[in-house]
Formats: structure tokens, sequence, C-alpha cells
């Protein structure tokens, strides 16, 4: 199975497309596409669905997941963010793969092992889980990788029966 | 000119189509794209996509206009309808149609003459703006008409002169 993890943004969105087997893990391809700042959100938006759609058809994931939206501080970042993921959501039902989201607090109990676990430690435990010599730059593709990291661990306990409730929902 | 207002949503978009010639405003089309509670997120900001798009393909507008966001109180709503704005605000851009975006304030102000009027007398001011026997219901095709009026007073003041600093702003 293929998952591709993506972290939403208008300015910087995170990708990274893993396998799984079993409980291993593996990348295959991560990144970032970004827009440029000086362009409008309506153009930014066009660029990222078409990006997106682009990477989508071409890594034929098996699977996308992407982490729940909260708003915390920045409520103008927040509504980008809301902007860009919609465009994400879209351009993966268009594609017809299947979606799943997953809060922080699961990405980091699956990737870290607890909840509260700082940005920092997930960074390197990605790093370890898919085997890689150096922590995953920029964040935002460490990020999108903890996220599909997150879904294979998810999914994978899913099909062994050891659900919990609710676990991953389709978007 | 023709002018199509957006209020965007998830579960309910309002659309306002009006002509403006100087400083008469008419009616031409109005309503509400809906999308069932029960689908998937994904399936609905699909489908608000597709009949965005045949909306603005169909209208062929010369103008978009939407509100500027703001989160005050409900942040789940807030990101939810910010996922559709993007989603309107993509096909807006795929269809070439330039869009502005206003504050609530603008709205207000250019409907009711003053940006605390209240929701009610927003409705009435759009109802007589376009001469029209009955309140536009649902709110949301009222709102839509109350942002496509807005820009229409905002561009023809900026057409003779008349300008504010940087009232309006392509999204």
């Amino acid at each position: 199975m293929t998952i591709l993890g993506l972290d939403p943004g208008v300015a910087t969105i995170g990708f990274g497309l893993i396998s799984s087997e079993g409980s291993v893990q593996k990348p295959l391809r991560f990144g970032v596409i970004t827009t440029p700042a000086h362009q409008s959100l309506s153009s930014r938006l066009s660029q990222i669905y078409d990006d997106a759609t682009e990477l989508i058809k071409t890594f034929k994931p098996d699977a996308i997941a992407m982490e729940e939206l909260f708003f915390n501080t920045n409520h103008t970042t927040g509504i980008m963010v809301a902007h860009g993921r919609g465009i994400l959501i879209l351009a993966g039902e268009q594609c017809g793969v299947p979606m799943y989201e997953y809060t922080p607090l699961q990405v980091k109990q699956a990737v870290a092992g607890y909840g509260r676990a700082e940005k920092k430690q997930v960074m390197e435990m990605v790093r370890r889980l898919l085997n890689l010599k150096e922590v995953v730059r920029p964040d935002d593709a460490s990020d999108a990788l903890a996220i599909a990291i997150c879904h294979a661990r998810f999914s994978s306990s899913l099909l062994a029966g050891n659900t919990g409730s609710n676990v991953c929902s389709t978007i």
C-alpha cells in the first residue's frame, strides 16, 4: 500500500509518499509545493490545485492522509491554510483516492509514541522510522511523512482487527 | 457590468447575480447551492466546485465578489466555510473572472449606509435597492446579493475617480 501524506498551506504544502507493508514503512518521495508570495490568493490556489492533482496522478497513492485543522493562535493564517486544505481535498476526491484525517494528537502518538511529543522529536522519529540519514527538511515535508506514517499504523491495526473506535474517517 | 456575489459555506452557498449601470443595480438571478449533510466533506467540496463552475460559466459575470472571512465564535464552522471559500475562489480563477473581496463592514456600509447595520436591515436594504417585492430568502442568497451590490458601488465610485484607498482588492 502507498500512502500520500499532505501538510496543507498556501505558501508551502508538504507532501510525503511512503510504502507500507505490515509494520514496515519506506519513504518513496517527499518534498514541498510552494507558491510565490507576490501572487494573488486565487492564482496561488489554482497552482496548488494543478500541482496537487499532478502529484496524485503521478504517484497514484492508495490513500491520502491529512491532519485535522485546529485554530489556536493565528486565525488569519488558519483561514489561509483552510483555503488550501479545501483545494487538496478537492484534488484527491477528483482523482478518486480515499482520504483520511487524523488529529495532531493521533499523529504524534502514532509516530513518537505519545501525544505531547515536541515537533523536533516527531521529526527525529520520522527519520528513524523511515531509515533516513538526516532529518527531513523542510518541516512541511517531514510533517507530511508523519501523517502518512500515522495512517499506515492506524490502517494496519485496523486490518489486524485491532481497532480503536473511529480512529480514521474518510474526509 | 454583471457581478456575481457569493456567500461561501459547505452546506449552503448563496449566489446573487446583478447588473450594474451607474448607480442602478438590478437583480438577474439569485439562489443557493446546497450539499447534503450525510455526504463526506470531500464529495461536498467536489459538488461545490462543479456547481460553482457551472454557475460561473452560465452567468459569465464580469466580476465575482466575496466577503473576507473572519473567525469570531465558532472555529469549526469557520474552518469548513474557509474550505468551501477556497473552492469558490479556485472555480472563479479557473473561469478567468476577476475576484474582489470586501470586509463585512464595507458590505454593510455600501448597502445599508452604516457599518453596524443589523442583518435584518441589510436584507431589507437589498430588497429596496433591487426593487424586489419581498426580502430575499434564504439569508445566504440575500447576503450574496449584498456583496454584489457592495462591489457595484465601490467599483462605480472607483470608475468615477472617487476612490478610497484600496477599497477593493483582487483575491
